[in-house]
Formats: structure tokens, sequence, C-alpha cells
């Protein structure tokens, strides 16, 4: 097919040239007729002169989104988007569109977000909708360059797992050919082992939760951005390889937001700005918000690490901090307050997990597949994970993770 | 950890500096001892010649894939490998590694394939198996930077669906929330349903086949490199595209090996080259190897091309050939004579789907939520899914897909 895109007419003016795109708007006045196209780069305006091409124009057929190519003349327009029109239209309908259950041309969607995702496919040609994933797709991009820079390595692990990761809680049961085995909540133990391999590993993929919560900020699916890299001090170079990591992340962005050094404080002090008890065991979404805001006023930051997490709320593969072995080598960063990625040293001699499992009053059997490889010698070693849509959605600040997840799973929704 | 790795002990010849990593052999003769350490550049060979240390390695801490750090002097030796070795040593030992299953610095590891499998986070360790997979995060890489470079934009689609969307067989059934669900077979769907938004998009992820294969090239969980356009002619542009991209999944190879045309022969003509009946309904393996050999010797090509297959062998959502409906617009890509891509242009109407279902005597109802999408006016378009196991186990000449997987998950085998 010879077409060229929307952006590209600028440079064909007074040519005839052929468009394709989906109907993005049609407006018959008394006198002109238009036909908004919309393709993968913009809009293009056609204009509708001549009585046959309008009375093609009030046919059933050329409905909102109806999928047309074009061949036209373009003509200059100063009114017109991108200082450009498509005159003398020739006009041929590739797909008809049955009638829409909301209209894409508004500014947002005039429908809720429950119908939106039932028309999924639809909904998400929506500009607003469609930037947000635009937008996840560069994160993504920027995660990899990110991290490649700093020679980490793209792994692919399994999916389907004998055990639960993440102590057993929340997770999704499959027939394995006639045995039980379960979707993986993390990568967790197949990155860490990686590191064994090529000390420094990420992986972008899918990870799965059978919680139960029905929220703006859980889905049964989502993408994680994992990470995890050998050879460490302590947790304090993992944060460091964060922070590049998220520099890189948004380096689409037209202003940076990363600062070259992110605020980090201890969990007893976050508590302490957070004006909550001294004993609370962890921080509650208030706590956070409270952290964001003292962040952004102290430090003119919208990223804080909190570090230092009580050992008892950290999972049992956490490094304790050798100073005060009640608190972790473990950290959250909180971006505009809220969680959004979860990291840490971890354990990395086999005898120290066996011991905290223990400790845990956790059987070792169903860990000792993964930690098997644990006694063929690793290194010192920490990684974290970063929810992509939870990130987006704060990035885009967007209030339901669904927005910005081109077909979210949940409690109530596996369809489409 | 202030460490150097070994592809940068050259540049600090004379220096004292610190390396890390795993002994991948200790060697203790008569007059002097040597300790390779093993690192994700590369090994280097420490002397020891000091008795206090000799007997340090000859503690049992210093067996082959304990993990140490190695402050020492950078010394020319013409004999080392790089051309220096590291001499008056201190070592320190950050873990001691158990008796190991194999050996790991002979050529090849000399245990079965099953038991390296069992012990995969050591075996991945060995250089011939990292080497795979360092190759595989290539391949990725150049498959995502040949679709950026022509506009595709990348998506994440669910894995839990509520219906199987290859026609029903072999899909891993869960329990979700109560209810039944499947592992995706494909992100089929979803992509040409993001063809509406994007018009050209790609995906890298894991893909569910409950498939009761026990062979060297099936797997239950493998990663799929899809890809789908819109506004196409017919699947040769599809086929264009798709050639561009394994130029750039290759670009990382010392030689190119993608033509910049890849020969195409139509089905019935490989048939004839393959000497099989000119009725077969599909290409055998041994009819695969000789078209490949035939690729070769004529068209000094690893790749080929076979089009027009008999629609009653395609997916029900296969465009047919509109000269000869009996044929369809899909294709396969064969390399070095094994079938690694599949793909082809797509049905795109929604009344098509209906009556290609009520063809295939198949159900509209299980496919409704996908179809919907169809309904709102979609371009033509195709696209293609590569193996990349297959195509990894192709490219190093690996008789077994589950030598170039990370951990692999079969009929049997679902740990580690």
């Amino acid at each position: 097919m010879q077409r060229i895109l929307s952006s590209q007419l600028t440079a064909h003016v007074h040519e005839t040239v052929t468009i394709a795109g989906w109907i993005h708007r049609r407006r018959l006045l008394k006198s002109v007729a238009f036909l908004i196209v919309r393709d993968a780069e913009g809009l293009s305006q056609v204009v509708v002169a001549v009585p046959e091409t309008r009375a093609q124009l009030e046919e059933p057929t050329f409905v909102e989104e109806s999928v047309v190519e074009v061949t036209a003349t373009v003509t200059p327009n100063e009114q017109a988007p991108g200082g450009v029109e498509l005159t003398a239209p020739k006009i041929r309908v590739l797909a008809t569109a049955a009638a829409l259950p909301f209209e894409l041309h508004r500014p947002a969607i005039g429908a809720t977000l429950p119908t939106q995702l039932d028309h999924a496919a639809l909904a998400l040609r929506h500009p607003a909708r469609r930037e947000a994933l635009r937008i996840s797709a560069a994160v993504v991009a920027g995660f990899r360059a990110g991290l490649t820079e700093q020679r980490f390595v793209e792994i692919q692990t399994p999916k389907i797992v004998a055990s639960a990761t993440e102590s057993g809680a929340n997770v999704f049961t499959l027939d394995y050919f006639g045995r039980p085995a379960y979707l993986a909540q993390s990568p967790q133990f197949y990155k860490q082992l990686m590191v064994g391999v090529f000390e420094r590993v990420f992986e972008v993929g899918p990870v799965f939760r059978a919680e139960p919560s029905d929220t703006a900020r859980h889905l049964a699916q989502y993408t994680s951005l994992d990470a995890e890299m050998g050879f460490v001090s302590d947790h304090r170079d993992v944060m460091a390889a964060l922070t590049r990591t998220l520099a890189a992340m948004t380096a689409f962005l037209d202003r940076p937001i990363v600062p070259s050094e992110i605020p980090a404080v201890h969990f007893t002090e976050a508590l302490r700005i957070a004006g909550a008890p001294a004993d609370e065991p962890d921080l509650a979404p208030a706590h956070e918000r409270a952290l964001g805001e003292w962040a952004r006023r102290e430090h003119g930051s919208d990223f804080v690490y909190v570090t230092g997490y009580p050992m008892r709320k950290r999972p049992f593969y956490t490094h304790p901090d050798p100073a005060r072995p009640e608190y972790s080598n473990g950290f959250d960063l909180l971006f505009r307050g809220l969680e959004i990625v979860t990291g840490g040293q971890r354990l990395h001699r086999y005898e120290d997990y066996v011991e905290a499992l223990a400790r845990a009053g956790e059987p070792l059997e169903p860990y000792a597949g993964y930690l098997d490889g644990f006694r063929y010698g690793m290194p010192p070693h920490g990684g974290w994970a970063i929810g992509l849509e939870r990130f987006v959605a704060r990035l885009t600040e967007t209030a339901n993770v669904r927005e910005v997840t081109a077909f979210p799973r949940d409690l109530h929704r596996v369809i489409p």
C-alpha cells in the first residue's frame, strides 16, 4: 500500500498523495464537509466540496472509526492542523465500523472506566489512552537502555513454577500435565540465580498476583521490571544502579525528574518525618504521602528512598543490616508519595537461607529447587522490582492503573 | 565493592588491583599454584608462590565455584590469558561452594542434559551455555531495534485469557478467582487489536503450550517474538518487514546471514522441490530439510519463505489468497531447513471472521470478546511470530532447545 503518514503531508504541498487511517470525525456542514482522518502519527483534515463526494460521505459506511484510504491534493491552509489540508479527495472505504459505544474525538472518553475496559480495543484508540501506552513503551525501552549501559544482561525466566516464591499467599494454581503448579509472582529466585551466570541481569515480564484486592492500584497480572546485580557492598550499590536506571527510564521527558542523588532516609527517620509512632512496623499510604511531600519540600525531589525496613516486614531472602540485625538492607522507593519499587540486598549463602527459613518457621522443601543453586557459590547481591503500570500511572498522574494497561486483569475481569 | 573486571587488567599493568569472581579452576602444581578466576567478562590467572597463600588454597573453602576477591599485582606474562597474570595475591573467600555435581572448566559439561537441567543454575555458568543465553539476549535486542526503526510500538498483553486463542487444543487451565481461565498460547488477537491503536506493534513475551510432545524442539513455555502491522497490501509487505527485522536480529554476527531478499516459493512449488506428492496438505520435517538444502544450493541462502499454504491447514483468522481462495496469504519461514516463523495476512473484517468460524464449524462465542474490536474498523493487516529458543538453537547449531533456555519447562520438568 503506497501511503504517506499525516506527519509527512507538509513535505508534499501541492502534490497528490494517498493517506490511510480511521475516520476520527466526520463533520457535515452546510456548504462543505470535513473528514478528520487519524493515523499512527496524527490527524489529517480532508475537505469535501464536490456534491458526489459529499453524497458518498453521507452514506452509513462513513461512520467514525471506519478505515479509509484517501487520495487527494495537499493544500496549504493556516487554519488546518499542521498548516495543510487535503482537497479534491477520492475516498475508498477499507473497513466499515459498527455503531460506537462511545466517541473518541472528544478530549476525554465520555464513558465509565468499566465500559471502556469492556471495549478496550476501541478505547485504547483515544489519543489520551494511546499516549499512556506510548509512554509505557518509552519507559520500558529506557529501563533496558539504562541497564544495558551498566552491563546488565537480559534474561527470560519461567512463569510456571512448582512452588510459590513469595511465601505462599495469593498465587494462581494451574493444572500442569496433571500436577498442580503455580503462576510466578515474581522472577525473584531466578534472577538471583542468574547473578551466578552473568553477575548482572534484568527481565521485563508478566507477574501474577491472585490478590483479592479490588483497588485502583492492584492488577492480577502486571509487568515487572526486574534487575539483580552481584558483587555489591550492600543495598546502597543497588540504589545507585537503580537511580541511574530511573534517569534512563525518564530520559524521554522534556525535563529531567530524577536527581543525580535521590534523598534516602532510614525507616526510623521516615516514621518520625511522617509523624507515625516509633513502633510502627511498616509505612501506611498516608505515611508514604507525607514522605513524598517532605522530599519535594526539603529536597525538591519527586523520589525518596526509605531504607532499613524492619526485618520482620521483609521477605525471608532479605539481607539484615549487619550493624542492626533487626533492620534490613532492604529499601522502597517512593515516587510522588507512592511506593513503586521494592529492592534490597539479599542473602547469598546457602546456610543463611536455611537459617532464615527455620527462623520464619517455614519448611525448606518448597524452596529446595531454587536454593540448590545457592550451594555453589553466590556473591553478595541485590536488586529491585518496579511495577510498570504503577510507575506509568504516577508519571502520567492517572488515578487508576487500569487506565495505563492495555487489557487489564483483575478480580472481576478476564475479558477481553 | 571496588573491583575491576578481567577485561580491564591489561590497562593496569604493574598496579595493585582487586578482582572478584568464581574459582573456575584451582591447579596445585609442585612449585606453584594457579587459581583461574571467572567473572562476567572472562578469566584471570592468579599465581600463588608464597607458602602461606598456598596453604590457604589447599583449604576446602577453595573448591571450584567458590566466590573470591583477589587483591594482587598485574604482571605481564605472554603465556597467560590476555598477556597478564596476577601475582602476590591476597585472597578472601566471599562464599564457599559445595561439592559440584559436574565440572565447569572443561570444553563441554560431562553430564547428561537432564542432570544439567536439574542443576540449571550451575550448568548455565559453563561458558558454552552462558554464550547461548548471551546470543539469545542479542537476538531479542536486535528484534526490538529492527522493529522500532520500522515504527513498531512495544506492547504488553494478557497471559491469562478467558478462552483458548488457537482453536482449543493444548492449553493450560488455571483457577482464576474461582472460575476457569487459560494461559495464552499466543498474543494473536491482542496484537491484531493493537494494530487499531498503533498500526504497528510488537511484543516479546512468554507463551504457553500444554503439548504433550516430548521432543528436542518443544517447550511448555517459550518466548514468542510477535509483530503485527496494518495497512498492508498482502502478506508480501509482512515478509519484507520480517526480512528487515531478521537482519537486525543477526546484526551482531561477524558476517551477515540474511540476504536483502529472501527467496520465496509457493507451497505448490515447495512440494515439487521437496519431491512430495502434489496433494500433500502440509510440509513434513523431511520436506523442510530438502527446501533448506535447495535454498542454500540455488540461492546461497540460509532462509527460505514458503507462501500460500492451503487454507485448511492454517488457523481460521488467516486471509485467503484472493486469486486462489483454497490457498492462503499465510507463510512460514524456514531457517536452515527448520520452520522458525509462522506469519501471514489476517482477516480484518468482522463479518469475515463470523463466516470463517461458521465454515470451520466453530462457535463464535469463545471468540466474541476478541472479535468485538474488529467491529470498529480494522485495516488490512498481518504479522508473524518467531520462536526465540528455536531460532537461537538453529543459529548456534544446538540440537535441543532446552540447551538454549535458562530454566526450560516441559512435560516432565517444572523445577528448578
